[in-house]
C-alpha cells in the first residue's frame, strides 16, 4: 500500500476519533516514508499525523523534513507535544531546525527543553553550518580511561539506553581529552577488573571542530568509519559525526560543485516562487555579465576583421562553429579537472603531467575535427584555402581549449581558490576570445589569396 | 610523522632484516593511509610492505587500492601469502578485484581459496557491476525464525567472530527467505527461550539483487541504514550492502552525472598514457561531432544573412555574444534540472510548474542583459535600431535557452532516458541555432532601416 492510500484511511479514522486504528495503519510505514509524504501537506495537517506517533518516531519524521518546514510544524504543534518530541531528537538535528528560525521562535523552543540540552543546542548553534562543529551531535558515549571495564559497561547502560547505536566507545582523560577508543564487544569480553586504558586503542582518528565538512566527509569515506569524534584545539572531545550525516554532506558538496561548474547556485525549492526566481536571477547574473563583456570583446575582434568579412563574407559563417567547439572542449576539460581534483584522482602537484596529457588529447580531437571541417568547408565553399584557414583555426583553438580548461582549475587549486569557479561560462568565454584571435590572425594573413 | 618519512625508515629496517622494527613503525598507520602511499610505488615494492602486516590488515590495505592495481599486487605476492590475505577479505571486495583480471589470472586466485568461498565469489562475478548484486557482500549474519534467542546468540558467536560489525541480524525461514530483522541488543535482552519469530521486526526493507546501485544508494541514504539486505525474485536472502560501499556509489554516480553533463566520461587514471588519451578522445568525440554539425547549421543560417552582413557588417560582431549567452543560460538551466531530478528536488511530474519557473527566470535575466546590450551596442555602433535588434534577439534567446534547458531534461526523464545526456554540448548547440534564427529573422526584417 502506498502512503497516499493509507493517508485517506488514516484521515477517516482520525475524523471518526478512532485513533488506535489510525495508529495501526501508520505503524506500517518507516519514518522516512511518512516524512516524504507529509512534506507536501499543509503544515496544519502534519501535526495530527505526528500526534499519532510516539515522540521518538515523530522526532525521526521531523528530522527527515526540510529544516524550515520542520520548524513550522514544531511551532504549530503545541508546547507539550513539541517538548516531548525535541527531547527525543539529537542535539545536532534540533540545532539544524533552530538555525532556520527567528530569535523569538528559537527561544520559545529552547525554553521547552531541559536546561542542559538547551545549553548544548545553543553551543552547537555557534558553529558554522559547514564545519565539523555544525554537523556533529553531542549524544555520544565517552568513558574515563581510569575506570574498570565493569564500571564502563555500567556507565554505558546508564547513558546510552539505545545501545545498538553505539559502534565505538570513546575514551577520555580527566581533562575531557580524547585519548582512545574501544568497541562495545571488546569491552564485554574484557576482564571486568581491567582498566580501560590498558585495553583501549590509543590510535584514534579525530577531526577538529572547525574542519570543513567536505574534509570530514572525505576522511570518513576514506577510512570507512561509521562515526568520527570531534575535538577542539585542546583535544577536548566535543561530539561525534555519524555516517548518515556524512552521506548528506557528500550529496550537498557534489551538488555545490555541479552548480558552480555551470556558473550558478542551488535554489531553495521550499521558498516562495517570486523569491526563488529572484535568487536564481541573482545567482546567475554575475557569470552572465562576464560572458556579456566577453561577447563585446569578441565583437571587437570581429570588427578588426571588418574588411576581410566584407570581401569574403563566408568567413563569418564559421564563427559559431569555432566558438561552439572551443567552448565545448574547454568545458569538458575543466569539468574533468575540477571533478578529478575534488575526488583526489588528479594531484594538483603533478601540473605538468596533467596539462601535458590534456594538450595531447586536444591535439587528438583537434586534428580529427580540424580535418573534417577542412573537407566540409571546402565542399561547401569550393575553396581549399578557406577550408584550411577554418580547419587550422579550429584545430589550434581546440588544443588551446583543452589545455586551458585543464590548466585554469589546477592553478586556482594551487592558489587555494575553489577550482569549481573555473565554471563553464568563464572557460567558454575566455576560449571564445582566444579562438577568434587565432581565426582573425589566420584570416588576415591569407585574405589576399581568399578573394 | 607522514607515511613518506616512515617509509624510508621501514625500508631501511627491511634491508637490515629488522622486520619487527619495521612492523612497529608500520603499525602506527591506518590501512587507508598505507594504501594511499603505496599506490604510487612500483608493484614489486608493495609486496614487501604488505608482508609485514597480518593477512587481515594486508587485506584492508588491498581493499583500498584500485581494483586493477590490487590484482597486480596479489599476482606478485606468491601463492601462500595471497591465499592467506584473500581468506580475510570480504567476498564482494575479492570479486571486484577478480573482475579486472584475465580468466587465467582469475582462475589462479580462485584456486587459492576454499571451495565454498570460491563458489561465492564466482556467483558474485555473475552480477552486473552497477547492480545491488554487484556491490553486495555474502558475509552477513542470518538466523532461522524458528530457533530460540539463546540458540541464535550461539549461532552468531560461531558464524560472526567479528561481532562488532553486526548491526542487524537478519531472520530467514527454512526456504532462506528474508522474513524479519532484529538487533543484537534486542536478542541479548530477550528471554533465552523465546522464539525469534515472536520478537523479530516483520517490517524489513530489502532490495532486489538486480536493482540499480543508484537506487540502492538512494534508499540507504533515505532511511539512514548502516546496511540493507539483498534478496532475489523469490525473496531469498542473497547478501547485504553496507554503508561504506554506498558512499562509494554516491561518489561514483555524482561523478558520472557531472561528466555526462559536460558531454564526456571518466578516464581511468591507472591506464597507460596512450590508452588514456585514446579513451578520452573516444569519449569526447561524439558530442563534439554533434557540435560540429550544429556549427555548420549555424553557418547556413548566417549565410542566409549574407546580403545583410555585406550591407551592415556590424551585424556579424554580435554573433559570439548571442551564442555565448544563450549557451550559458541553457547550460545553467539544464544543470539545475539534471541535478534537481537526480536529488529528487525536482519532481518530473510537475513539468509545467518547473518549466514555467525557468521561463520566468529567463525573462528576468533576459530583460536585464537585453537592456544592457541594447545600450552598449547603441553606444558602440551609434545606431539605436541595431542596439534594439541585438538586445531583443538576446532577450528572446535567453528566455528560449532557460526554458529549453529545463524542458529537455524533464522530457528525457519522462521517457526514461538519463536526463544527464542533455549535456552542455547538446544544449548549447541547439540554442546556438535557435538564437541565430531569431537574430537572422529580426535582422532581415529591420535591415532596410539599419543601413
Amino acid at each position: 500500500m502506498h502512503f497516499e492510500e493509507a493517508y485517506q484511511i488514516i484521515r477517516d479514522h482520525i475524523a471518526a476519533q478512532e485513533l488506535d486504528e489510525a495508529r495501526k495503519v501508520l505503524g506500517e510505514f518507516q519514518p522516512a516514508d511518512i516524512a516524504e509524504f507529509v512534506e507536501n501537506l499543509p503544515v496544519h495537517e502534519i501535526g495530527p499525523i505526528l500526534n499519532l506517533l510516539s515522540p521518538e518516531t515523530a522526532g525521526e519524521v521531523i528530522n527527515q523534513l526540510d529544516a524550515e518546514l520542520a520548524g513550522d510544524v514544531l511551532s504549530d504543534m503545541g508546547e507539550e507535544k513539541t517538548g516531548a518530541i525535541i527531547d527525543e531528537m539529537y542535539s545536532d538535528d534540533v540545532a539544524d531546525i533552530l538555525g532556520e528560525m527567528t530569535d523569538p521562535e528559537k527561544d520559545k523552543i529552547l525554553s521547552l527543553m531541559g536546561q542542559e540540552d538547551a545549553i548544548e543546542v545553543r553551543e552547537l548553534l555557534e558553529f558554522k553550518e559547514d564545519t565539523a562543529g555544525g554537523i556533529m551531535t553531542t549524544e555520544y558515549v565517552a568513558i574515563l580511561q581510569n575506570i574498570t571495564a565493569e564500571r564502563a559497561i555500567q556507565v554505558i547502560r546508564e547513558t546510552a539506553p539505545d545501545a545498538e547505536t553505539v559502534y565505538y566507545v570513546y575514551v577520555i582523560n580527566d581533562k575531557n581529552q580524547l585519548v582512545g577508543v574501544i568497541s562495545l564487544r571488546e569491552l564485554i569480553i574484557a576482564n571486568p577488573k581491567t582498566l580501560i586504558e590498558d585495553i583501549m586503542h590509543h590510535k584514534v582518528k579525530s577531526v577538529n571542530v572547525h574542519m570543513d565538512q567536505e574534509e570530514v566527509a572525505a576522511m570518513v569515506a576514506k577510512y570507512d568509519f561509521l562515526a568520527i569524534p570531534v575535538v577542539d584545539d585542546d583535544q577536548s572531545l566535543m561530539g561525534i559525526i555519524t555516517v548518515d550525516d556524512v552521506i548528506d554532506v557528500i550529496h550537498e558538496e557534489a551538488s555545490e560543485d555541479i552548480y558552480r561548474l555551470a556558473g550558478t547556485a542551488e535554489v531553495d525549492f521550499e521558498d516562495a516562487l517570486w523569491k526563488r526566481i529572484w535568487m536564481a536571477v541573482r545567482n546567475r547574473l554575475p557569470w552572465l555579465l562576464v560572458t556579456l563583456l566577453g561577447g563585446f570583446l569578441a565583437g571587437g575582434i570581429i570588427r578588426g576583421l571588418e574588411k576581410e568579412i566584407q570581401t569574403v563574407v563566408a568567413l563569418s559563417y564559421f564563427i559559431p562553429l569555432l566558438t561552439g567547439m572551443g567552448g565545448n572542449v574547454g568545458t569538458q576539460s575543466s569539468t574533468l579537472a575540477v571533478r578529478g581534483l575534488a575526488t583526489g584522482q588528479i594531484d594538483a602537484g603533478k601540473m605538468l603531467k596533467t596539462v601535458g596529457t590534456a594538450a595531447l588529447i586536444g591535439i587528438g580531437v583537434g586534428l580529427i575535427c580540424g580535418l573534417i571541417v577542412t573537407v566540409m568547408a571546402f565542399l561547401w565553399q569550393k575553396s581549399l584555402l578557406l577550408g584550411l584557414v577554418v580547419g587550422i583555426s579550429l584545430c589550434v583553438n581546440m588544443i588551446t581549449a583543452s589545455t586551458m580548461g585543464t590548466f585554469v582549475p589546477l592553478v586556482l587549486k594551487r592558489f587555494g581558490v575553489d577550482p569549481a569557479v573555473a565554471s563553464a561560462p568563464f572557460i567558454s568565454t575566455t576560449i571564445d576570445i582566444t579562438g577568434l584571435l587565432i581565426y582573425a590572425g589566420l584570416s588576415s594573413v591569407f585574405i589576399k589569396w581568399l578573394v
